[in-house]
C-alpha cells in the first residue's frame, strides 16, 4: 500500500463526514477528556483496515493512541477485541463512523473473499478480483481481497494488457491484436485474451498470449480448453462465478478465476466501537 | 446534487482506473474512428447514476455523446435500454469501467431502497439512511436513496444533532445534552436523542427533543413508545431492520425507519455496455 | 471546527503569501537562531483566531511553541498580551503577516458581534449570521460569530431550507413551496420561509413553516408579526438591521435577528506581533 | 490576473456553499426553466469583480450567458445596473450569493480605494495597497485595489524585498542589511527599507535603497525626509493613514502612501441580483 | 496518456509561471487583439509534446486555436514549421514559455532516443528508459522516449517486480525472492531479476524469472550469458550504456537495453515561437 | 525556498514512483527490519538537494532518520559521502529512486553553474538562470543555481517587467511601452527592456529603464553598448551563451549573463545510495 494516497483517501472521507465540525459533541463536550475504546467483532470474519482506522484517527489528533490486537487477516468471532483506542473524546468521537465505514467495508471484503477461498482451497487455483471496484477507494479494496486469502488482478487499464471482442474486431484478428500489443507495451507486461471458442483458444495460443481468459465457458468447456492449453499459458477463468459453480470451475484445472463480486457487491462486516465514558 | 463535488468525484475515479493511460488500446487503435454503444439493464431494479456517466465521458472527451433514455428513478427490467453513447472509441472504452462501476453500484442502492419502500407503501413511514455510507461516495449514495424512494437522514456531523448514550453519560442527563445543544446550534436545525428505554423517551419529551430515535427497541415497544409520544416528537426506529421485521415495525406507527444496509451493503445492479465496432 | 479543513485554508494562505519563499529573509538571516515574541492588543475588542495561528505556525516549524495567554472569546484591551511565540526566526517571520491576517479579521468580527449582543442583552434575542461571508472563510468566520456571543445561521444551501420570493413564485403558493419541501428532505432539517406581509405570515403559519423570517419590516409590523405567530414558529427578523435600530427590533420580540454585516463588513482589530531579536 | 488561480479560488466558494446542492431549489422546482435577471448597485460605488462573477456562473452551468452592462472601475449609482444574467434557474440561484459575496466585497475595496485616491488627487502621490489582506483573496484584492484607481506594494514575500527592524537588528546595520540582500536577490528587484529616524533615513541613502518607507512619521517630518532624500529614492509613507491624515501626508510630498485598510477593514458594497421568475 | 493527468501537470506549469498575472502583458495591452504565430525548429530532432502545447492553450483560452503541421515523431530540421497559433495576444504570450518549456524538454528526449535508437537499428533489440526520470514528468518523458522509437520499461514500482541485491540479501537466495514474489504479485506481472554473475543468471533462470536483467557486464559476458539464457527469459542489458559501447552491447545478443539518460540527462531540442503582431 | 510548496512537490513525485506501492519490497521484506545506507558521489559535482531528499523520507516514515554529511553548495568528489541514512527497509527502498532523481538533477543544475560561474570568477558579472525551466520544478531549479553560486532572474511573469519586440511592437515604440507599464506595476518593480540594436538602447535608456537585455549581440557589439549605457541601467547579455563564448562576454563589461541552458538542458550529477542490508 501507499500510504500518501490513503492519507488522502481518509481526509476525503473525513471531510465529508466532519464537514463544518461536530455540532452535537461541541455542544456537549466543554472540555475533551479523555475516554477509552474498543473495537469488537460482532460476526464471524476477516479483519481487513486497521491501517486505515489508526490513520483515521492520526489524522484527526496526535494525542490518540490506537493500537491493534490482532492483525489484519485475522479469522474473528462475535466478540474479538481487535483493537483499543484512547484518547480525548472529541476526536475519537469524530472519527468514530468513518472509521468504522473503512473497517466495516474492508472486512466484508475479506470475509466474503475467504469464504469462496475456502470453497476451492483444495485445488492449485488463485482467487482474484477485478477492475468493478467501487470508485476512489480500488487500493484499499485489492488490498482487502489480499487480506482474505485472494489476490490481484492488474490494478488498472496501465499496468497489462486485456484484449477484449472490442480490440479484436478492430484489428480484425486474435493474431493481429496481439502484435499491435507487442510492438507497444513494456517487456515488463503480460498479455492477456479473453476468448469464447475453441477456435480463438488455438489462435491465442498460437500467438503466444501469456493468459488465456476463458469467458462465460461452462465448466466441461474449461477442462477442454485447459487441456488444450497444456501449461502454455495462464487460464483464467471469470464471467458470472458464484458460490454454487466454483467449486466445478476449480475442478476444471484453470489457474485463476476472476470475480467482481469480490469488490462490486459488498456486505459489511459487523464491528462496533465501544466507548467507555 | 453539487456538480462541482461530482466531477471530482468523477476525476479521482479515473485516474484510479486511468493512471499512464489505456494501454491496450494505445497499442490496438490506431485512429480514433467512432464507435456507438448502448447502456442496458441485465436484471431488474431501478437506476440511477446517469448524470454521472454522462459526466464521466464528458470529462473524456468533448466529443463523445451519451444520451439517456429513461431518466433516474426508472424502474428497468432484463433488456431495457437506459442510455446510448456515440464517439471516438479509445476514450469511450477508457470510461466504460468507471462508468459502469459508478452506475452499477447507484443503481444498486436504489433498487434495494425500492424493495425496502414497496414492502411498507401501505404504511405513512420514510425510509431513511444513514451515516454508515463508502468513503467518498456519501453524496452520490444519498442520491440513490432518493432515487429508489427512500429519503436521506443528516448528511453529516454537522448539519444535525443527534444526542447518542456517550453524550448523555458526559452530561449526565437528556435534559442537560439538550439543554447544551439548544444553546449552541443553529436555530435551522432540530434536536434528535437515541434512547433504550421508556423512561428516556418521556425525558426526552419533557426536554422537548425534535426527534426520537428508537435504538433496538421490538416493535411492540416501538408501538407503546409512539402512543406515548404522540406527535410531540417525529419518531424514528432505529437498529436491524431487515426485510423480515420492517413491516411490523412500519406498523408500530413510526414515522422513520433508517437502514444503514442501504449503503454499506450494496449489491450492485447488472448493467452492461455494448459496443458496436 | 473541522481542524482539517482548517488546516487547507491556512496552507492556501500560507503559499499566497510565501509562494517562492521569504527573500528578505533569506538574504538577512544566515542561521536560524531562536527569537521569542509576544501577541499583543491594540485596540479594544474581542479575541478570535487563536487556534488558527497555533496551527499557522505549526505547519511552518514544528520548531515553533505558540502558547495562548488567553482565550478565545475574551475582551482585550490594549495592551492585553494574547500569546507568546519562541523559535527559530525565519519561519516565525514568515508566518507572521498570514497569522495576523486571519487574527485581526476574526477578532474584528468577533468585536463587532459582541457590540451588538451586548446591545440587545436585556432581550431574549439570538444575533445570527448569514451566508453573506467572506469567500473561502466561511467557517472561520461562523466561529468569529459564535466568539463574539452569537450564533449561526445556516452553514450552506444543503442544511436548511429557506423558502424565498423566487421559489413562492415558481409554486404558485408559500403552502405549496413548503409541501413540496416537506417531500423532499431530511425530517432533520428544519423550513424557513422568509415573508414580507402579514397574509403571507398566515399562509406560512397554516403551511406549518418551522421558522418565519420577517423581511425588512419595520419594528411595529415585527410586533404584530410576534403577536400574530405566538410561539407556533420561530421569529426572525432580518433586513438592514444596524445599530441604531437594533434594539428596537429586538423589543418587538422576535427570537432571531439576522446581521450580514456582521461578517461581510468587517473592521479588522489592531493587534501586533512583537518579536524580540 | 492569472484565471486559472481564480477558477479555483471560485470552485473552492462554491464548494463551499454547495456543498450537498441547493436543498430548497431541489424541492422546488420540477424542472429547470430559463429564468433572467440583473445586477442592480444600491449604493454608490466603484464595480469590480465581473469577470468573476461570469467565471462563477461559467461554473456552474454552461447553459447560463451573464453579460457585463459596465466594465470593472465604473462609477455606480444606486440603480446602475451592471449585469444580465439569463439561464436555468437552479444553478443561477445556486450561485446567486457566492456571486454577490465576491462583487460586494471587491466593489467594496474599489470603492474605498477610490474615496482615498479622490481625496490626493491634485497630489503625485500613489495610494497602493499592503499585505494586510484577507487570506486566499490577494490576488482579487489587489486587482480590485487598482479598480478604485490605487496601485499594488508587493504582492508577497518573494518577490521584493522589504527590509523592517527585525532585520536591521540581526544584522547589525542597515548597510549590512542592504548588502546581504543585493548578494542574494535577481537583478530585477529593488530592495525597501523600512526607517523611522532621519539618521536611518541617511543610512538608507547612503546604502543606494530603492525605496525607504517612512513608519509613523508626522507629515512635517516626512517633509523634511522628502527633501533630504532629494530623489535618490523612492519615498514611501506608511502607518495609521487615514482620511483625515492622508492629504497632509501626500502635501509632504512622498511618492507612495501605502494603506493597509483598503484590504483589511472592507465594507461591501450594496449590490443585488433581481431575479424574474 | 491519461489526458486528466496531463492537464493537472499543465495547471501546475502555468502557474508556477503565471502566478499573479503576466504583468508585462497587462500593462501594454489595452485590448486583446488577435495575432498569430508559428513554431519552429531551430535544430535536428524528432518532436514530442505537440498534445501538450495544445492542451497548454485550451487551458489558456478558448479563443486560440493551436494546430499541428506535424504529428509527433516527425524528424524535424531547422525552419521545419511544426504548429500553428492563432488567437488573442495575452494568453498566447502569456502561454508561450509553458509551452515552449514542454516541447523542447520532450523533443530533447526524443531526439536522444531517436539518435540511440539508429545506432543500433540493424540488432533486434529494445531501447528502453527507466524510473529514473524528472519529477513529476515521467508520464510525458516515457510517451517522448516512445516518440523516438524507444519504449518503456515498467512505469512505477506497482506494476512490475524487479528483484535487487537488496532483496536477495534480505531473503537469502534469488529463488527465495522469485517464490515470495510469485506467492503475492497478480497473475498479469511478470518478475524481473537483476544479477551480476553466471552463478546468478542460472539460479535465476532455474527459479522461472521471466526477465534477467544483466547489471554491468561487459559485451562479452552479456554474449555469454545470452547464450546461457537461450530464450527461455528476457534478456535486458543496463548499466553506463552510452553511444560509444551500445552497439557492441546490442551485439551481443541482449533484447532490451535500458538507458537512465534517456530521462536523466535530457539537452533541449531548439524551438521558437515566431508571433506576428 | 518555501517547504509547503517543496513538500507538495515531493508527495507528487512520489505518489508517480509509488502509485499502489512498492510490490517488490511487499512480496519480499515480511517485517520491515532496520537498515542503514551512505549516499555517496560518484563524480565531481555541486551538491545540491539535500533538504529535498529529507522531506521525501520524512514523507513516506517517521522512523527514517536522514543526515546530510556536506551541506548544499559542497564541491563533492568520486566517493564523497553526503548523508547517511537509517530506519525501516521497505520506506527507505520505496524512497530511494524519487531522492535519487530530485538530487542528481538539482546537483546537476549546480555542477553546470558552478562550472560556468568558475569561467567567468575573473570578472564582475552575475550568472543567471531564466524561465527556461523544467514545469513543475522552477523553484528548486532556481534554489540548484543559487547553490551553485549563480543568480536567479525574474521567478515568473508576475514579479518583474520583460518588454521583449513583441510589446514594443504593439506600443509602437520602448518608450510607450515602459511609461504603459511604469503606470500600472508595483514601485517595488524594476522593468528590463530586450533590445536588438544600439538605438533601441538609446531610446531604452532615455525612457530610464532599469535593466537592458543585450539579445544576441557579439561581444564587441556589447562592449559598445556597455560603454553607452555607462551604468545608467543594469546590462545583461543574453542569447546563445556557452562555454566557448562567455569570457568574451563577461570581458565586454555586462553586468549580468543569463543562461536559459542551466536549467533546460541538465545532465544529472551521479550520486548513489548505498544500502546495508
Amino acid at each position: 500500500m501507499n500510504h500518501l494516497n490513503i492519507r488522502k483517501i481518509i481526509k476525503e472521507a473525513l471531510n465529508e463526514d466532519l464537514f463544518a465540525g461536530d455540532i452535537t459533541s461541541e455542544s456537549i463536550f466543554d472540555k475533551d477528556f479523555e475516554v477509552s475504546g474498543t473495537f469488537i467483532a460482532k460476526d464471524h470474519g476477516i479483519i481487513a483496515g486497521l491501517p486505515v482506522i489508526i490513520e483515521v484517527f492520526k489524522e484527526l489528533s496526535s494525542g490518540i493512541v490506537c493500537s491493534p490486537l490482532v492483525s489484519d487477516g485475522t479469522l474473528a468471532i462475535p466478540g474479538t477485541k481487535i483493537a483499543t483506542i484512547i484518547g480525548p473524546v472529541k476526536p475519537i468521537l469524530a472519527g468514530e463512523r468513518v472509521a468504522l465505514n473503512f473497517i466495516q467495508h474492508l472486512s466484508g471484503i475479506a470475509t466474503y473473499t475467504y469464504e469462496i477461498v475456502q470453497l476451492v482451497k483444495d485445488y492449485p487455483v488463485k482467487i482474484v478480483d477485478t477492475r468493478k471496484t467501487t470508485p476512489g477507494l480500488r487500493a484499499l479494496q485489492k488490498y482487502a481481497v489480499r487480506q482474505g486469502g485472494g489476490f490481484n488482478h492488474r490494478f488498472n487499464l496501465s499496468d497489462a494488457v486485456l484484449i477484449k471482442d472490442n480490440h479484436i474486431a478492430a484489428c480484425g484478428s486474435i493474431t493481429e491484436a496481439i502484435n499491435r500489443c507487442r510492438k507497444y507495451i513494456p517487456h515488463t507486461m503480460r498479455i492477456e485474451v479473453e476468448v469464447e471458442t475453441e477456435e480463438q483458444v488455438k489462435e491465442a495460443l498460437a500467438a503466444k498470449a501469456d493468459i488465456i481468459m476463458l469467458d462465460n465457458m461452462d465448466p466441461a468447456q474449461m477442462k477442454k480448453m485447459v487441456e488444450l492449453i497444456d501449461h502454455q499459458a495462464i487460464v483464467e477463468a471469470s464471467g458470472n462465478v458464484n458460490k454454487n459453480n466454483i467449486v466445478a470451475i476449480a475442478a476444471s484445472g484453470v489457474d485463476i478465476i476472476s470475480i467482481g463480486a469480490l469488490t462490486h457487491s459488498v456486505k459489511a462486516l459487523d464491528i462496533s466501537l465501544d466507548v467507555l465514558i
